[in-house]
């Protein structure tokens, strides 16, 4: 059976395409090139891919720097040593990200002939974004089912999203039991080229995004591969 | 009050743009490069857009080739002289189209300040296309408000499809009292480049486009602007 997985290049998508795997689909990886000012996180997802053994990975584009507003893909700084990380909605929310990205993965899912969508979303490190809490999966379904030929001839989606109650050492062990080499991976917000430093950009160790996955990897009690800066 | 309206180039979205503007709305037009094998539409949008006193206009790029399925995006034909135009899905639904288009417009909106989305879908000559349907609209409504900051903040957003219910001859009256020229219009899924001829393509006059559009013009007795092949 197919299954559509989004691949952001990150610990959690990683985590996610591998419970794909185990859990038995085919699975089609999709990421995106949408504007982020992070791509290295791109050539991560395609290595994420390549050694989790999905059966295709495509790249979309799709630009979401003319909409603005969020300090992921506009001149806006990224937020550095948050103390209250979960607590708001942080500037890193981009508008309409996830109903995007998993409206791109049901239109492949559609001519695929899969059923099933697996994403990363996660409502504890990421309660401050509306579209990681599961009333927003469930209203996708719910669109999923009347707006696309598929569903309208009774076919019924389903977005699994197998991370939203777990905490982020939870993920790792998780991860680590089905094999994902986190050092594939690539969480950083905002990272850094250091000249002479081979290879891609450092993980710049303050962001949110590098704030969570330091701490997750201290709680699950695993060594952390990540190259940061600091 | 600001408003995006989707505005594709042909007919029917330009006069959705007049009846927005009619409405006493600010509006934000956006259109779509999504691997259309017919831009000059886009060129008409740009047109459209300016001759009805839009705030802005925007063309949104997001690649839909990659995903296939679709006369309208891969290498399939178009199809010709249909008897049964909107009994069925034809090959040129593209795969979950208005979902993508609508959730680019939301965050838009949400960025613009917006809640109100207006959009071409008719029910009547596109009874086949899922995603043209009241309930498509209202389960993308309810998305909407669980999805976005916004909408958790408790903004409600509305999609108004002003034409659902309309026959293309009532879309043309309704567009001609507002004061639309058809002639910036177009609506042809297969444009042809006949040498000689300046400016952009002719309509082929035998697409479901062509084929509805030209019988509106002739149900509501006005002249028809579009320059046909044949």
């Amino acid at each position: 059976m197919r299954a559509v997985v989004l691949l952001s290049g990150g610990l959690d998508s990683a985590t996610v395409l591998a419970i794909a795997r185990a859990e038995g689909y085919e699975t089609y990886a999709l990421s995106f090139r949408y504007g982020q000012r992070h791509v290295a996180e791109l050539d991560a997802a395609a290595r994420v891919a390549a050694a989790l053994g999905a059966a295709q990975h495509r790249v979309a584009e799709v630009d979401l720097r003319w909409i603005g507003g969020s300090a992921l893909t506009a001149d806006i700084p990224v937020p550095k040593d948050r103390a209250d990380v979960g607590a708001d909605v942080p500037v890193t929310y981009v508008p309409a990200r996830n109903a995007l990205f998993l409206t791109l993965a049901l239109g492949w899912a559609e001519v695929l002939g899969a059923r099933d969508l697996f994403a990363g979303m996660n409502a504890i490190d990421y309660s401050g974004y509306p579209d990681c809490r599961p009333e927003f999966l469930r209203a996708f379904e719910a669109m999923a089912r009347v707006g696309t030929k598929a569903g309208a001839e009774g076919a019924a989606f389903r977005v699994h999203a197998p991370l939203i109650e777990l905490t982020k050492a939870d993920i790792i062990r998780r991860g680590i039991a089905l094999g994902v080499d986190y050092a594939m991976t690539r969480s950083c917000y905002d990272p850094v080229v250091v000249p002479g430093v081979a290879g891609d950009a450092l993980a710049c160790g303050r962001c949110d995004s590098c704030v969570l996955r330091r701490k997750g990897f201290v709680e699950a009690g695993v060594a952390d591969p990540t190259r940061y800066v600091r």
